[in-house]
């Protein structure tokens, strides 16, 4: 792979952990955060409070000035969080700096409010003249790459040539990347993983065990693919590493902010009061949001998220949730998902 | 639901629990268990050694005579370890008190060594009046359900109604079973999930993180859905709760005999080494054998089960084995599997 020159939006652990990683690889990159206490800690101590084993190398041009990072740049990376998108690209510094026909590649996950738009429709939207854009997912707790242990991901586009080389730039011993066709599937399955790793964090602080969480996760799987499929992705987009293989470990590690954010719910904690004792942003609380909202509105059956929007936003408890969840009708297992 | 009168064979932890919480469903429930200090535990002190939380009441009738337990049963739950299959209903003794057309309920999972079988092939040949059989599967560590936490299963057979059927006499507040009409699939992702199991706990013995896990359980679901298909199985069975439900629990849970065996070895002992060291049958060594010949009979590729092949049985080390696996070509994530 010849060196590429690329822009990483977004100096959170992802992003951050992205740089180093593609500086690694031989790219050459700059990285931009908004914040400008964290740009400044990740320019002259190369690391964060939120991922203490990241070392941050020099070849990193760390910058607080989004048109210093998008200089002369082909790709842009972004790994802001996902309700910064739309703001991000629409500033006038970006609109002046953003290069035409960039390669954008996304690894932000999410659902815009309100809008429900995934991101990469947030991107095309607010960077009209991007070039291709290209989805990166799967399971990837920064907290691991950036100890450089082995991780698989999935690159998605609707141009095949974007999505293998996007799989090029970041391919090595210990970092392979697939690719699919279905940008979309790998995009949702990123985004609405979020809200059952919300969920099984209350089975944690509920102590309901192994059983039940993955009895939570095949549902929730199967619930993911009839919102993915009405939405147009293709089904057997969700049963990869992005759906499938995020959900795994965003439900199951001890790194996952949104399981963590679960765990104090289940404890017994409002969701107010479980957000302002976290430092980092849990996507999957906007995503259910979404999620209830699309599910109503493309009339798809979500008795999961239904009942996580209840715990959330209603003030449902936990354990009458889960009697309602092991009370329903139940059928064939494969019911709306014949493939 | 009516009581019903079932036999249960085999008293490990899950057949014993199995029998517990159907007695408490209401039902008549008789227990064979083959060791003679096992049964005798069983019928004395209530428990197992290696389920104290289990407390088996006193109207599951314990035996160690096959014909006592079989006497005048409607239906047969079978949860002996896979490799005993064959000989238990073949015995004499058997032969002489299984109830013709009684209705076979299959608990036990996986291949049988040299026939390459599945169970119910094993039973229907050595119990050719059964009725209908249907296999019982999906994440359920015998532990959780011992404590009355929430379970999620599902009965899968050529008759709905007999799938139904299963579905009710299991159905309580606490325990859910969905129905499926491919008992083929049901029972492959029972069996071949005891693999990926042992290959997780590999990657936790090399402390190589959940990254590298649940991409081994994504890749891993796909091989596996590439050889059910190839048996015959559908394709979507294996996203479910047999399958992927009981992979994710497998291979994550504290409780899974077959993780551990695997985490033993990743930490350098040899499969002998490791396997004096266990006290329960640990069903993924011989899984890995017969799906590894399975593939080469069917021409299905199958990664990560010739690499558990190569370090089980012919001392690769693992940590060559994972090198080789990030090596590989990499392509279209859903090569092979497009639906």
């Amino acid at each position: 792979m010849n060196k590429q020159s690329i822009a990483v939006l977004g100096g959170g652990s992802w992003g951050a952990t992205l740089a180093s990683y593609l500086v690694g690889r031989g790219h050459d990159v700059s990285l931009w955060e908004f914040v400008p206490a964290v740009a400044d800690r990740l320019q002259k101590l190369r690391t964060l409070s939120t991922l203490p084993q990241l070392k941050l190398p020099q070849q990193v041009a760390v910058t607080n000035k989004i048109s210093e990072a998008l200089q002369g740049r082909q790709i842009v990376l972004c790994v802001v969080p996902s309700h910064t998108i739309r703001a991000t690209f629409s500033s006038p510094e970006a609109r002046r700096s953003l290069p035409a026909k960039a390669l954008v590649i996304n690894a932000s996950k999410g659902i815009e409010e309100g809008s429900n738009a995934t991101i990469s429709q947030v991107i095309r939207e607010s960077f009209p003249s991007a070039g291709d854009i290209v989805i990166l997912s799967g399971p990837s707790h920064a907290e691991e790459v950036a100890m450089g242990q082995p991780v698989v991901l999935v690159s998605a586009s609707q141009s095949p040539a974007a999505a293998e080389r996007v799989s090029e730039i970041f391919l090595s011993d210990t970092f392979r990347v697939y690719t699919s066709n279905d940008p979309t599937g790998v995009e949702l399955g990123g985004a609405l993983k979020n809200i059952y790793a919300l969920a099984s964090g209350i089975i944690d602080g509920l102590s309901l065990g192994d059983n039940t969480k993955a009895a939570l996760m095949s549902r929730g799987l199967m619930e993911m693919t009839r919102l993915g499929s009405a939405m147009g992705a293709h089904r057997i987009t969700f049963f990869g590493l992005s759906g499938l293989g995020d959900l795994i470990v965003t439900c199951s590690s001890k790194h996952s902010r949104n399981r963590l954010l679960g765990e104090k719910i289940g404890s017994g904690k409002t969701l107010n009061e479980a957000l302002a004792e976290m430092t980092m942003v849990a996507e999957g609380v906007n995503a259910a949001r979404s999620a209830y909202n699309l599910g109503r509105e493309l009339k798809v059956e979500l008795p999961i998220i239904n009942e996580m929007y209840e715990v959330l936003f209603k003030n449902k408890s936990p354990r009458e949730s889960i009697k309602d969840l092991m009370h329903r009708h139940v059928g064939a297992e494969m019911e709306g998902i014949a493939l």
